[in-house]
């Protein structure tokens, strides 16, 4: 359901609390589903639209092992994860992205995946103390493009354009979204990401569906069962090379069995390789709240990482509020 | 009107916008009203109490004029502004709240603002490049702070222990933000803020009452109407010396005639010196929404500053999407 303005029917998730009082909220939405598509557990709209953003990442990456690319440079699991990734710009994140291209027969001037610095606050301060610019490698997307490089130089494809939607490979991978979540290409509809390809938005349930085969492997073909378990392997392996110290993703990776992959405005993708997806969207693209709402939707799935609260603590190290759950 | 988990009733005030979708939404409540409390335009419920945080600054510097310290150390209109100010640690701040605590009698070693990175970008990396750690003036609380020991110097209070909200001069303060806002003590509810002083909440009309009072004087007895305006005129006098470079309560001052200051999770306060005041809260706590929804609801009350809307761009200086207003 949307309302006038089309916005889509969401619910309170979480609480910012500060003294007595609740000083600010989330709301949101989520749907758990499983690789047949039916809905474990639902809040807010689960047939509204939700831009992907870079939990697209996992299905981006998709191409890299179905064209043989993967294979015909040697890419080892660290690179395909980093492939899969957001991430930190720590050193060896920069490293896995310089091998891919490497490996491809490319350099860090064929990345075309924009700049900005370092995600990580320690590896952004060491570029300044160096007097280094940023540069495109050091994007949290970097990998994702080195990926689609070596797709490009593997199948053939101009090098120059890959970021354009209507560049064979960015068609390949909207076949593939659409493919892997059960609806039509012309039901995903597309934007401009941030870092200059194309941004995907899918009803929530079908990325929840997504998420689900994706970790499970089952409802897809054959050929694209083991593209998707290859990926999640290489993903559930190498949990630092998706995302870095301190990250979300990192930490549940590490924590639990599941596949976790979060994007821009407060997404986040779950698959949990016994049997379903999870799809999170908070409304307002407030990062701070997917964790505490992640940890609690995930207690009533039965997976128990901690009760969802985060301190807020102040500038002298006390505590002067919480982050919690309101599910 | 509250709902079961204690959150006020709020309406949706701004729209994220990628492609043909909204991608996100910000929800939120704002209330104009006149120096007698009467409301001008009310969005959200404003009765529900908001956190001031920041946006309490101005209330908090009454002491400086009242006391009769800033006349007693000579604090000039810039150092007032600061006073006022969550600054940017550029080179004007950090020399302005420097010379207080040395007109004071005083060192950068009394300040207890705690320590956070300079909010201004280059600031940040020019301590880094110099090898330097943050320290306590860089907060962007550093000026409140050293307003506040000035008062306690000139007044014989100790200063060791200035931000306990049992302090004379904590006391003092929270007697006069709700007489000023037209509220009783217990009506005023205190907790912690990040930089470790007393944060106060009212209602959200109380507080655009108060603004009103301060920006006009009136509705005040004459001691504080005149410490009120000596506040507002040092502020709009010198908004840089407010906030800084790109940020938006400098750009609203120097752009209109009217006096802003904005507070952490999304608090805006502004008053019109020819007679209102308005308090803006957006529910999630989001910077982002601040900007276009403030410049829309200011559009409502005849204060034309720009249309709202903000354009996102990529990282290739391409257009993604926008944030408009909803109202």
């Amino acid at each position: 359901m949307m309302d006038d303005a089309g916005l889509p029917e969401d619910v309170p998730l979480a609480a910012v609390r500060r003294g007595e009082l609740v000083e600010s909220v989330h709301r949101g939405r989520f749907a758990f589903c499983d690789p047949e598509g039916s809905e474990l557990e639902v809040r807010g709209d689960p047939e509204a639209y939700v831009y992907l953003r870079s939990s697209a990442k996992p299905f981006q990456a998709l191409p890299l092992i179905l064209s043989g690319a993967a294979d015909a440079f040697g890419l080892t699991g660290e690179e395909l994860a980093v492939a899969c990734a957001s991430h930190n710009a720590e050193e060896p994140h920069v490293a896995a992205v310089g091998s891919i291209l490497e490996k491809a027969g490319l350099s860090e001037d064929d990345l075309q995946s924009g700049v900005h610095p370092p995600m990580y606050g320690p590896a952004a301060a060491e570029l300044i103390r160096r007097g280094e610019e940023p540069r495109p490698i050091h994007g949290n997307c970097s990998g994702k493009h080195a990926g689609m490089l070596a797709v490009c130089v593997h199948e053939g494809f101009e090098t120059l354009d890959y970021r354009d939607p209507g560049h064979p490979l960015q068609r390949r991978i909207l076949g593939l979204i659409a493919e892997v979540c059960g609806v039509e290409e012309d039901e995903v509809l597309i934007a401009g990401d941030n870092c200059g390809v194309p941004a995907f938005a899918l009803p929530l349930r079908s990325f929840a569906t997504g998420l689900a085969r994706i970790a499970t492997g089952e409802g897809l073909p054959d050929r694209l069962a083991g593209a998707a378990l290859r990926i999640r392997d290489a993903m559930r392996a190498f949990p630092f090379m998706v995302a870095g110290t301190g990250r979300f993703d990192t930490e549940l990776m590490e924590r639990t069995h599941l596949l976790v992959k979060g994007g821009a405005d407060a997404v986040l993708a779950v698959g949990d390789p016994e049997g379903w997806g999870m799809a999170l969207k908070i409304s307002d693209g407030s990062h701070r709240a997917v964790r505490p709402v992640a940890l609690a939707a995930l207690g009533h799935m039965g997976v128990q990482v901690g009760d969802g609260d985060s301190i807020v603590r102040g500038l002298h190290g006390e505590t002067v509020g919480e982050i919690g759950p309101l599910i």
